[in-house]
């Protein structure tokens, strides 16, 4: 028995968010609902609705940071009960049997990674995911991850939604190329993901730097932990970090120069892009500074479930949670319109939304 | 004191190389003398002479591929003594304090690491670097090799001077990336830096796969011991190998679409760039395949003196010598037009036009 929720879904990429009565399956034995806390506001909820990168599939209910309470689960489900303070992320599904599933990178499925919204419902023929600009989730039980106790607190749980995409994006590209207490770390970019970035990255106990156009984010940065800010602009401050970096992750989520970053690291050393998806044409990638110095462009993306629940445990035991401005469900459309402009991440108050609804 | 030897010069981009009286530096200390044998011809020694990098000064007399015989040695020298067959390669000179030259990696030494030729002369004010196009050459012990004795045989040694660039320059990406027994491992191009590539790696016991834009070099690949070629132009030899190489290493030395090979590589794998110096403007790197597989484009260097060394012993342990064409020094000019066009590398016959000189 299906069952019926409010959600805010887009209908198509030019138009607003629209409130939206949205059709759920109902639980299969390894199936766990959430009634939904809060829900982060991630770029690329606004590049899917709007079909930037050509994937849109109507409607879309966006939505991938996720966390919410346990209302009820299927027979078989024992990674967690009813009550407790779970979340989801990007992924909730895959077929948890093929090499990168085993290897605890479902993202990489090699049969098919379900997306949290957006993407073909294999449980629902049909129908399509949708995320969690909703009341209700039913997400398969290995898909789900707890909120650790330290995290719960009523001040901190909107700020733990941003982990679940940010946190476990910057997260992964730290672990996979070892950044350690001691090393140099270098962020470009100080939106939602490059927040993160900083924190995760000086808990770990590296010394980091921001890397942006100019100065405009000092006091941010140092606030977040940095040691400072490079201006990519100035020849003088590019030239004193040279060859200094152990590991550099570029975050900027548009076509730019990446040629500038690749001499500020050290030799074998690595820039780690997990901004922009495609082609850089603005300035084409040059060998040069990868041949003198074997040094390396990575790409990386997200994460798997494990890692995920990592960063949460890891949050928790660092007190890390993202900055965050909480709105209600009738101001994300004004929140998607100013994205962007601030290292905050926007988050919608669901639990609010759902007793609105109640009462109305 | 300084002495003169006979030598094939390039005084202007726009002409053939000449014969030209060349000074030598007198013997420091730590000097070794070497009477040349052998001298591989590299494409690099054609860009060089015809300035196509824009560093050319003249006159140049090239030649970085060189193996010969020890006939005299400084006051402290007591890596080689005289009568040892010995080899030089790219690099002549560092500083052999920096941190890269502790770490075995001169080519990256942070204060200047002179090159072979047609690089400011260190030992020898207001002189340039001269290469193996030459009857002797005088180089400091710490950038001489051993030629193992394997290697000595009058059949194999012309083989050998090709080790001393296309040699080291594959060996450290292999090195590097961690290739080993059991791997696949995919050779861009196959001139003369594929064709070691193929060598090196087959006999490091990896299943080696020859990427090619057409089948043309099938018997050659196979020959050299290559499982087979892969045509880069055939969308469906492209799909069968997806994600199937643990290291693909591209020799290509022009602008070219690398996206093509990344989708080749396993998640988190490497694809090494040896032969295009410069940006990639054909066709701009994405970074989809990059962050949809953690996948890598890494730079590689030659290779630094221990590593050089050690090629010279694998390449013993295995005889592994390269494909070569041996010519007269008067006929380098008539190789130059030729280069490229075969696996084969030309190797002068130093000796020879030492000893005609002798009777002239």
């Amino acid at each position: 028995m299906t069952f019926t929720v409010n959600s805010y879904a887009a209908f198509s990429k030019d138009t607003d968010l629209v409130p939206h009565k949205l059709e759920r399956r109902d639980l299969a034995k390894d199936d766990v609902l959430i009634d939904i806390t809060y829900t982060g506001i991630c770029h690329s909820d606004v590049h899917e609705a709007h079909n930037d990168w050509g994937t849109a599939n109507y409607p879309i209910i966006p939505g991938h940071e996720i966390v919410g309470v346990v209302s009820a689960i299927g027979d078989s489900v024992t990674k967690v009960k009813v009550g407790d303070c779970v979340a989801v992320g990007c992924l909730v599904d895959s077929c948890l049997k093929c090499g990168p599933c085993l290897a605890d990178e479902e993202i990489f499925c090699v049969k098919v990674s379900t997306k949290t919204y957006n993407s073909p419902e294999p449980h629902f023929p049909g129908h399509l995911t949708a995320g969690g600009y909703s009341e209700k989730i039913v997400v398969r039980d290995h898909f789900v991850l707890q909120v650790p106790k330290e995290l719960q607190a009523p001040e901190l749980l909107p700020g733990v939604a941003p982990l679940l995409c940010a946190g476990i994006t910057m997260h992964t590209p730290l672990t996979e190329h070892h950044a350690s207490k001691g090393q140099k770390v270098g962020i470009v970019g100080l939106g939602g993901l490059g927040s993160m970035g900083v924190k995760l990255a000086v808990a770990i106990g590296a010394e980091v730097v921001v890397i942006s156009r100019n100065h405009k984010k000092d006091s941010k940065a140092k606030e977040l932990g940095a040691s400072g800010v490079l201006a990519s602009t100035s020849k003088e401050e590019l030239e004193k970090h040279a060859g200094t970096f152990d590991l550099i992750i570029d975050t900027v989520p548009f076509d730019h120069d990446v040629n500038v970053y690749i001499p500020l690291l050290k030799n074998h050393k690595t820039l780690v892009v997990v901004g922009h998806v495609g082609p850089f044409v603005a300035s084409p990638i040059s060998s040069t500074g990868l041949i003198f110095g074997d040094r390396r462009i990575a790409g990386s993306c997200i994460g798997g479930i494990k890692g995920t629940q990592e960063v949460l445990d890891f949050c928790a035991k660092h007190k890390i949670i993202s900055d965050h401005i909480v709105i209600n469900m009738e101001e994300v459309n004004d929140a998607w319109k100013v994205i962007g402009d601030t290292a905050s991440r926007y988050v919608i108050d669901i639990a609010k939304y759902r007793e609105s609804n109640k009462k109305a």
